[in-house]
């Protein structure tokens, strides 16, 4: 299993995840549920007609049909599927919660995935509603322990298996659960959907569970959700961590003639007109789609379905590349109530971890299209810092209040879109400006510096004749030199604002690459990913400036990741 | 020109219009501008490639291109672009305010435009941005207004002329003008875009000009919105009150490599996937269409653009039919913060404007998902009525806060979706629950009733062993039969509770059939769309029961209209 991380934010991430099968997939994704029994829509057809890699299926099934199971034994899963891409497989355990029993042993369901080698294997997990006694969610905890202990045992090494964490509402056992699969090392790790608190769309219950387990479990693993199949719900739970997901929502939903909209689903028999195309329902009118056969009906919309929902993961994708993932979900949770409260309640309680992974600038603005804006993790880190900063000059903005007159084109506060006219700013000198600009990145008063304007705000920045740096343009922040590095290293204490590397990975680092996770020895832990670092080796020497892209924990549980892109390194100085 | 009503929520509504020449169309919807020398899309495209029914060309340019003017005095304007359906004509009024004078006066443009025949035509009014000096702005107004006179004096009687309120950010002159154009009786009426202030998505002034020239112009007219060409912001403006836009910002767009989105823009340079489906990016991926030569591209993009414009039209026709189009903007003024800010100043500003038009009941709940819920027009009348009736048990909504016990199930508090746990309610009596909703339905107290009861809820009410009504399961109001209303009517005040038809009217309103705005003689000033109403002759005696369609403004400004949906006459009775 190797993760590569190739966007972020809030906890949310756009990851290359390459499987221990040595097939890959984009990160986040949905794994359509096929099954074998009730093929509404064939493997075949989710990768040539929808393009998609990945899918999931069933264990259970497979073992439980003479048929499926002597040719599955016989040619594997993908063959039988016809499908090249990733295939996770579930266990069973969901039947288990729904029939009670089922005739197969966790170790049947291991050794039968073994033989027929699924890219993404499952052991039977106890499945848990969010209203079970605590009790019976211990006992279910115990048992999903020893049943993840047989699966490390016999686990085909071929198959990366999934661990999935139990332990419904109680955060005692949702974190000895976390602690203990997080022990046993898996390469992908799962929480259920707590059932019920789903179908009603009252997600506070499963925003407590997943964040408290995302705290525990190992950033440099997926984490998969069980049976969120809902498009609207997508985005907020990948903002709060999580990866993959899987459903056969679009199938379901799809036999009761309900379509799906990025935003909501409609009843077929309440609309005249449709709205959100697919290719599947532009032939049709709502009314001569209902008087086409129940059969091929039901085709149609599951297929209209499944295309929203892919739709849905791909604009995530997108707005994770852009680095409006938080505007997305702003939009998102006005659809429904729940996902609203379930926001909410995200960013009052758990700020501090949305914090930690929340990059310290975007490429995108903010958008301040509610009053929860104050408790966005960009918003709250950058009060609190000015709050320190005790300046003189201030001006009153309208979303931040009082903040120094010198940080209006900075990172949060100039990247802002309110909606609303300008405000009115007292003038500051550029080289007033830098100065605050570098203490409210380091906390550091940098004195006498001269500037050099261009288009009226402070470009490059120069100290007793040498040049120690720039203020980006899109940002407003101040991106140090080798010089400017070695000036601020100086007034910060060790190991503030520093990444310090393995004294083999010092040549290459100076020569201007990048510094990999392995290579770290130590790291200021209060770093932010998305800021500004100063790398250096075990004496405290400069090696280069660059960009922090992991968070101090991800540095130590990424096995091999760039940790900081280098952009400048002491031997390869270009000013 | 006749305007049928079909729907409404907020202003908002879904009509009818049938124009002057005949021709019909379904607002709210949208005017793709074609332009004959820049002609990205054509007019046979958008009809049968998009199957729309409405376009707008310039009368400037036809009349100033040689071939163009003698082809259209030759044919009429529909033969010449091959479009059957609705074509509006704008005047060259932009062409004037961006080039300063053009050699067309308004005489010409008119005359011009009864020989050629669109079916909206347009004089030349005086455009004006929201920067506008008052003088400029006075002198504009009056210019404009001479025009209209002009028109109003030689317009041929086919085409449906539109006359644009013009004011920029001048109340005075905004109420001026749409009160001198009102008396000029126009079929259709317009307001401009303050140019600018589109531009810069700050939408502040708009919303009060758009709403102050609303509570004059006559609703029983439709009112066109000029240049409005994101999708985001037509679902608010439509709540608003405006039916018709038009733009050509989809072929603008395009040109500039600019892919709309229901929520936004994104530069085709900017994205890796495609999310949006239209049939038109369904073929590429990104890096692909940016492969394409610049001209095919354009047009790919420019028919995207354009698809998902009507398709966003069609979305709030949806979410008017079904009563939900205040969810549908609380949605979309998320995705940019000006829109946020206008939708904030809407509801604090023009609470009483909105309370007018917006329906008393209706079929789709009411999502909470900001803080902004409590000034919705539905939440603070429903506060207003409560806070009067001073109930002894009342129980704590997380929302509404203290209210009536009794009124739990009644729109819209019953109906009022927030995604959270159930509240403590105390338990009251079936009768008193009946009691509570006839109080605040119609602020009487009707005494001892006998009520029987069905899933736990009341449904049918006696009084004095008479059956006088029952509550209605989706909403828990008060439906009365012709004995309930007898009852109230003798408790409430003339003209409280009625509408008063004429002696003609007399004995098909007491068979059972509608109620015509040209019948009433009178009506109860506060009452509101979507209430049960008491229909009364002449000397107060009760033909009928229904539900009220229009509010007293429109009953009084639609000529030919129904009023009341009638349920019961007294010569009709079915209890």
């Amino acid at each position: 299993m190797r993760v590569k991380l190739y966007g972020r934010d809030g906890a949310g991430r756009l990851m290359k995840v390459k499987l221990n099968s040595g097939r890959v997939m984009t990160t986040p994704t949905f794994f359509p549920v096929y099954n074998p029994h009730l093929p509404v829509i064939t493997p075949e057809e989710i990768k040539k007609e929808f393009g998609w890699n990945e899918i999931i299926t069933n264990a259970y099934i497979f073992w439980r049909d003479r048929r499926l199971y002597s040719e599955a034994k016989e040619k594997g899963i993908h063959r039988v599927l016809n499908f090249d891409g990733v295939v996770m497989m579930d266990s069973g355990a969901y039947q288990i919660w729904q029939y009670g029993e089922i005739e197969i042993t966790n170790r049947e369901a291991i050794e039968f995935q073994n033989e027929i080698k699924p890219d993404i294997g499952t052991f039977i997990d106890i499945v848990m509603p969010h209203n079970i006694e605590y009790e019976k969610a211990y006992e279910g905890v115990t048992k999903t322990i020893k049943h993840a202990k047989e699966c490390v045992e016999i686990g085909s090494e071929e198959v990366s298996w999934v661990a999935t964490v139990q332990g419904s509402v109680y955060e005692d056992l949702i974190r000895s659960s976390a602690e203990m699969l997080r022990e046993l090392s898996f390469p992908y790790y799962a929480l259920g959907s707590l059932k019920i608190a789903t179908s009603q769309w009252l997600f506070k219950p499963q925003v407590k569970y997943v964040v408290e387990a995302l705290k525990i479990l190992p950033r440099s693993r997926p984490v998969h959700f069980w049976g969120l199949g809902h498009p609207a719900t997508f985005s907020l739970f990948v903002l709060m961590g999580l990866d993959t997901f899987d459903s056969a929502s679009y199938a379901l939903y799809a036999k009761d003639d309900r379509i799906m909209y990025p935003w909501g689903t409609v009843r077929l028999d309440e609309l005249e007109e449709f709205t959100f195309y697919s290719p599947y329902l532009e032939k049709y009118t709502p009314q001569e789609l209902r008087n086409v056969s129940k059969e091929e009906r039901e085709r149609i919309i599951a297929k209209h379905n499944l295309w929203v929902i892919l739709s849905e993961i791909k604009s995530i994708r997108e707005a994770i590349r852009g680095e409006y993932l938080f505007e997305l979900v702003q939009e998102r949770v006005r659809s429904h109530p729940g996902l609203y409260k379930a926001y909410e309640y995200l960013l009052k309680n758990y700020g501090s971890y949305l914090e930690e992974y929340t990059p310290f600038s975007k490429k995108h603005g903010l958008f301040v299209v509610d009053n929860l804006f104050k408790e966005r993790p960009e918003v709250k880190r950058a009060l609190r810092i000015v709050k320190k900063l005790n300046s003189t000059k201030t001006l009153n903005h309208p979303v931040y209040g009082k903040i120094p007159a010198t940080l209006l084109y900075t990172y949060p506060f100039g990247q802002t879109v309110y909606g609303d006219e300008d405000m009115v700013v007292p003038s500051t000198e550029p080289e007033e400006q830098v100065r605050d600009i570098i203490r409210y990145q380091w906390g550091v008063e940098i004195g006498e510096v001269n500037v050099e304007v261009r288009n009226g705000r402070p470009r490059k920045v120069y100290k007793d004749g040498k040049y120690i740096g720039m203020i980006r343009p899109y940002d407003g922040l101040f991106v140090p030199s080798v010089e400017g590095a070695e000036l601020l290293k100086n007034m910060l204490p060790f190991p503030k604002g520093r990444v310090v590397v393995d004294e083999v990975a010092k040549d290459p680092v100076s020569e201007g690459r990048s510094v990999f996770t392995k290579f770290v020895m130590d790291i200021d832990p209060d770093l932010i990913p998305g800021q500004e670092v100063i790398v250096v080796d075990e004496n405290d020497r400069v090696l280069s400036v660059g960009k922090l892209v992991l968070n101090p924990r991800e540095v130590e549980e990424f096995e091999e990741h760039v940790a900081v892109k280098v952009r400048h390194g002491t031997k390869n100085r270009q000013s």
